[in-house]
Parts: structure tokens; C-alpha cells; sequence
């Protein structure tokens, strides 16, 4: 496996990061290639979930990956030997990716010709909700092991999310998670929030999650 | 049960957050108040853990409990319910606790008579670590689900802790989930971590960590 190439992403200099992110999608869109930024957590299957949409789109579709880190390497290598273009994004310690970071790790990627880029960013609750990347849409992964409560306490995510992936139901006769709870815990944070329950480890249930990106993506070239 | 008091944290004016951490130190070392700074991602078990612990040893000490959270109160209702003291911090969205957020709390919980308070920090790997609270032991909870490569991911947070306690042991069976390699690999970031591995849940291999928690107490009285 060839080496995966790792780019300092360095922070903004734009003092109006919203204006930058509008700016990022307008131009991504122009390219017609559909950027959606993935947050979850540390642990709740961002990677797996990326090497199972990766195997079930890439026949169809040309994908690109950006892997946001502190520091490691480990998301990307792995990636990388899904056979799609990917890059390893480092924060440099930051909690967070912007725009302007995201259009470094964009250039760097070479964006052109791609249908779907994925931005994986840093694995944490919090900092990334607060900060538009200027993807087309947002996603959160939600694992089962991590409870049904955590739209209550971690709020902004859920409000800035389109979507919300709950992986590892593979796991959910060890686990107290709540179903109803969670997605009426989401759909409080955003309504219109879409949620697609599965197991990125066995693979049940991805089917509609692909379908999502198939017409996101077929619109995007509309 | 009673209201849970809330608390909302501001920002240190302290412009050097380490030397405002050092003196935070000295301070409860005189009040002989051992305090826990107690971190983890989202979902690890920081509140069951607590919950168990007190359980445990409020015969035996007087113990306070501090929740940080960016928004929800649903953690300190939950310690409220254990019969020990505690308050509520709200971070106002902030991704962390510096040591000035921490003295705040506990002025407001009034550690006087307190063996052992624990801080229970903003659920993420990232920005907690960069910040020094002034407790006299950091802690990290990783769960099994969570993957044992976090040590390699999130370096920082492993550097700085005194102790990792691994959660959710019971679910083992059903995760790829090496506790060989998630102790080499804590251990690369700092080789002195002293690692508990339990389960909140069942309670399964917690005394050791509670036989921690009691010298590290008694240690602060002699």
C-alpha cells in the first residue's frame, strides 16, 4: 500500500467563517461534487461505516476521503486500502475543522472529477457542531454502546445535523438503548433530522443510509 | 428529590491557566480535599462509574460531585439521586474546564469537609486534556466499544492522565477489542498510567479502583 499523504491543515484566516463555508459550497456544488461532513464521537464507527459505503458506492460513483486528525495516521492507512482517493487532514491539535481548512484539504485531495468527498472529522461531540466546514450536508454518527440521551446533552450537533447514524444496533440486546427515545430525542434538536439505524460491522441495515447518498449525489448532478 | 443546583462557568480572566492550576492544587491539598478530574468521550461511563463509586465509598468519606456539561443537567440528576453533594456546571457551549472554571465550582458545591471531589469534565478526548484543572489525578474512562486505538488517536488526553479505567469489560465478547494492545499503547503515551479495567455496569472489577481512590484520599489526610 502506497504511503497516505498527510497535510497541516492551518487554522482560518478568514475572520467570517460562515461566509467561507457558503462560499466552499457554492463552489463544490458548481464541481458537483456532494461534501458531506461526518462527526461522531471517538469509537462510534466512522472509519467502518466509511469502509462499508465505500465498497457498496465505488463501482458507481468517484469517492474521495479526508480523514481529519490530532495526530495519527491510523483512520487514513486503513482507508487507503479501500482503493479511493484519500487524503489524512492533521488539526495540528485542533478540535476542529473550518472552511478554509476543509477547502486546504479539498485542494489537496483534488476534488475535480469526484462525484462524493467525505470530510471525517476530529472524533468529538462538541467543537466540530460549532464550526460549518461548508459541506452540502452534515452527518453524526450515534453508536448504540454510547446511550440514547446524548441529543440531550450534546445539542448543537443534533440541531446542525441532516442526518444521524445509528451504528453498532448489532450490539443492542447488551446495551439499555432506547430507540423511540433517541429519535424523538433527535427530532426535538431538528425535526427534519433523517436516521438511519445499522451495524457498519455486519452490515445490516446500510441499504437505506446508501440510497441517501445515491440521491444525494444524482441531485447534485441534476 | 431536589432541584440540582446550576452553575454557569465563565471563561478565566487568568491569562496563565497552569499557574492558576498550581494554586488550585495547593489549595485543596491544605483543605485535604482529594480532586478527581475525571474525562472521557461522550458515552464511556463517567456517571454510571460515579455512580457505582459513591456507592461504594460514602460510608467511608465525604464526597462531592461536579458535572460539567455544555447544556443538560440530566448527569447531576442522576448523582443527585446517590445522596451526596453535588452541583451543576454549565459550560455555555465551551468544550472544556480550565482551573478557574473548577475553583468556581467548587466554591459554589463548598468543598470544606470533602474528601474527595471529582470533577466530571465535558464528555470529549480533545480539549479537556489541553487544560490543565487543577485536580491532584487526572482520569480517563475508555469503553470496550470505544476501540482500543484510541491512545494512538488522541495522544494528548493519555499524556496527561494519572489513571485509565476501561469500561464496560462485560460487553468484551461481543467487540474486537485487544486489552494487551490499549495498554501498550496508553503506556507508550505516558508509561506510568496505572489502568483499571471494570464494568459500571455489573460492577465487575471495581475494587481495585476503589482501593486507588481510598489511598489516594488517605494520602491527602496524613
Amino acid at each position: 500500500m502506497d504511503a497516505v499523504r498527510v497535510i497541516e491543515v492551518k487554522q482560518s484566516i478568514f475572520a467570517d467563517n460562515n461566509k467561507d463555508a457558503d462560499l466552499l459550497r457554492a463552489e463544490m456544488k458548481q464541481k458537483g461534487t456532494f461534501l458531506l461532513n461526518l462527526m461522531s464521537s471517538p469509537g462510534s464507527g466512522k472509519t467502518t461505516t466509511l469502509m462499508r459505503t465505500i465498497a457498496a458506492l465505488k463501482d458507481e460513483m468517484k469517492i474521495g476521503i479526508m480523514e481529519a486528525d490530532i495526530d495519527s495516521d491510523v483512520d487514513a492507512r486503513t482507508i487507503g486500502t479501500s482503493g479511493v482517493k484519500v487524503i489524512q487532514l492533521h488539526t495540528g491539535g485542533m478540535c476542529h475543522l473550518d472552511a478554509d481548512m476543509t477547502r486546504q484539504g479539498v485542494r489537496e485531495l483534488g476534488a475535480d472529477g469526484l462525484d462524493l468527498v467525505v470530510l471525517e472529522n476530529v472524533g468529538n461531540l462538541v467543537c466540530p457542531a460549532e464550526f460549518d466546514t461548508g459541506a452540502a450536508k452534515n452527518a453524526v454518527i450515534l453508536s448504540v454502546p454510547e446511550g440514547h440521551d446524548k441529543p440531550l446533552k450534546y445539542p448543537l450537533m443534533f440541531e446542525v445535523c441532516d442526518v444521524l447514524l445509528i451504528n453498532k444496533i448489532d450490539v443492542l440486546p447488551y446495551f439499555d438503548f432506547d430507540m423511540d427515545k433517541v429519535c424523538q430525542y433527535a427530532r426535538m434538536r431538528n425535526p427534519k433530522i433523517e436516521i438511519f439505524p445499522y451495524s457498519a460491522k455486519t452490515g445490516e441495515g446500510m441499504e437505506p443510509w446508501f440510497g441517501y447518498l445515491r440521491a444525494q449525489v444524482a441531485a447534485f448532478h441534476a
